[in-house]
């Protein structure tokens, strides 16, 4: 412990929220800035500090950059943005934490970072690499575990939609449903995402919105594959996506909603069916996950175990070098990722 | 038994679904018609022969009315408008039922009825009248006792919100939240209603939404009588009403959905503040109180107790004679109602 390298790393760059977006995000939300480098003699006791590898973009940031009241308080002007990262420990002045040792973290938008050691999480890259801690085996990986078991309580023979099937939450979601035996219809953006969601995933069916040239197209369109209705609806975007599959609810459909990403940038989202709501007698729960920190153990226990066996696969796109965080996050709340949207370092 | 009154009813009438309404109800969509008298000789083993005397109007009629997939199948075309029923038994060939009992049922909009014994419950209307099994003591009581106790679990220092406050369903729901010790803010169409919710029943506020100019004005008016905001919102109502309470929800708000009567006409509902569903991590129960029979026994105890000892109170519009049905339901619809309406046969 506290081996210090200091000459490694004179400086290091980090981004902050240079602006508060009016709309749609903008690469001019942010700023990226060269900071002083830190090393062991900055650390207090029982802190660690860790030069990242991975940054997590995930489209729960979009609202922190709002001064909208939500569940979490606004992410603050002129600080590094926030997120989950992955990296290696360059110097520790904890106990549990060796230089070398694989951390996941909340480190934000950052080269590298320090906290104390209790916010690290030490896992095991020799097997699973890095990344997937911040994406199958992290907090996209636990919320969709999260909400097929705990909300949906998904049943075999029973159907179950997921929109933004392709993301980091939507493909865990749609294979963690067809394992329980499901069937699941995933709804994505373009012909190469349903084709991922069915032919790699094993879903049943895909709807790519992007080809259903308006709401009754859509509405015909998800019909189409759910032919005995929709028991499960985990809801990744809300709008008029939300609303074709609240349409077609069966009584007593239980619905987990996740996220609302078509109106994260202010766009109003009207609900046409919410009188299904009540006739088919609906349970909805709207959720966040590290609300739920009880299960985590359990649930990472269980995906871990998928993993290593291949019964869980994901799929990560991945921009390269800190200055490409804007970029890819603007482009992640676009739909443009595959899967887990990383930044690598 | 088998007491036989032939001769007091050569004929009696009711009333049909005559055509389905395309938007809004009108008389035109109901016929009345004239039948042959029924008697003692019409009677089979078990069968009892009421007169009814109050027939219960209640929002959920529009449903049944239309071809669209409800919780319940559609009321038959040509066939008696389908509803609950407070009588007095005329003939009775069930061991459990005497000529002069006072019983519940669903007979209808019509003057008179059979069915199986085991279709009525037998109530005492020497103490609490007849009536009131249709509302506080029927199918609106318990549907508020439900909401308010399994659904939202409401609890003492709490706010909670009723849309439709001074109707059936409302004026219950709202007591009973006082006696638990919330705050209970109403929303009510006109300043007779407000001051009746406030002034008689003990609501702590009550937003006239009609004395709103737009959905802005609705806002500020329910959110200056919320300054901790809503916990628990008992929604009967639906569209701009629904969604101004959805804009104030605190985190983990409960909802029970129990009506949606602005759209019972096939208006759209548009929600714009559905986002705070996923942001405040709330629950939302649409339900059906027929669904939930092993409560009855329970709620209805617990129901005449808080009415008898006068802690509970309620409120009726009658209309008379089974002719002006029609007319008082559409009146119903359209919130001309203040609590529950009965016709009186």
């Amino acid at each position: 412990m506290n081996q210090a390298i200091n000459e490694l790393l004179p400086s290091y760059q980090h981004i902050v929220l240079a602006s508060r977006p009016k709309g749609q995000v903008i690469a001019e939300n942010f700023r990226i800035e060269t900071q002083i480098g830190l090393s062991a003699s900055n650390l207090s006791n029982g802190e660690v500090l860790v030069k990242n590898q991975f940054l997590s973009l995930d489209p729960y940031m979009r609202g922190r950059m709002s001064l909208a009241k939500s569940y979490a308080p606004p992410q603050a002007l002129n600080e590094p943005m926030l997120g989950a990262t992955a990296g290696v420990v360059i110097a520790s002045k904890h106990a549990n934490f060796r230089v070398g040792d694989s951390v996941v973290g909340h480190l934000g938008w950052s080269e590298i970072g320090r906290a104390a050691g209790r916010e690290f999480r030490k896992v095991d890259a020799s097997i699973i690499p890095l990344s997937a801690y911040l994406g199958v085996l992290g907090m996209p990986g636990v919320t969709a575990w999260y909400g097929v078991n705990m909300i949906l309580q998904a049943q075999a023979g029973k159907t179950l939609v997921i929109s933004a099937a392709s993301g980091a939450v939507g493909s865990i979601v749609g294979q963690l449903a067809k394992l329980i035996g499901c069937r699941v219809v995933g709804i994505a953006g373009g012909a190469q995402k349903c084709a991922y969601v069915v032919d790699h995933l094993g879903f049943d069916a895909c709807v790519d919105y992007k080809e259903c040239v308006d709401d009754a197209a859509l509405l015909a369109a998800l019909t189409a594959v759910t032919p005995h209705g929709i028991d499960f609806l985990f809801e990744n975007v809300g709008s008029h996506i939300f609303d074709a599959s609240l349409a077609l609810l069966n009584p007593f459909a239980r619905i987990a909603l996740c996220g609302m990403i078509a109106g994260y940038s202010g766009t109003a989202q009207p609900l046409k069916h919410s009188n299904k709501l009540l006739t088919m007698r609906a349970n909805l729960q709207g959720f966040i996950i590290t609300e739920h920190m009880d299960i985590w153990p359990r649930a990472l226990t269980e995906l871990t175990a998928l993993v290593s066996t291949q019964r869980l696969k994901y799929r990560e796109t991945i921009s390269h070098g800190l200055a490409s965080a804007p970029a890819a996050f603007i482009g992640l709340l676009a739909g443009k990722n595959f899967g887990k949207q990383i930044v690598q370092l």
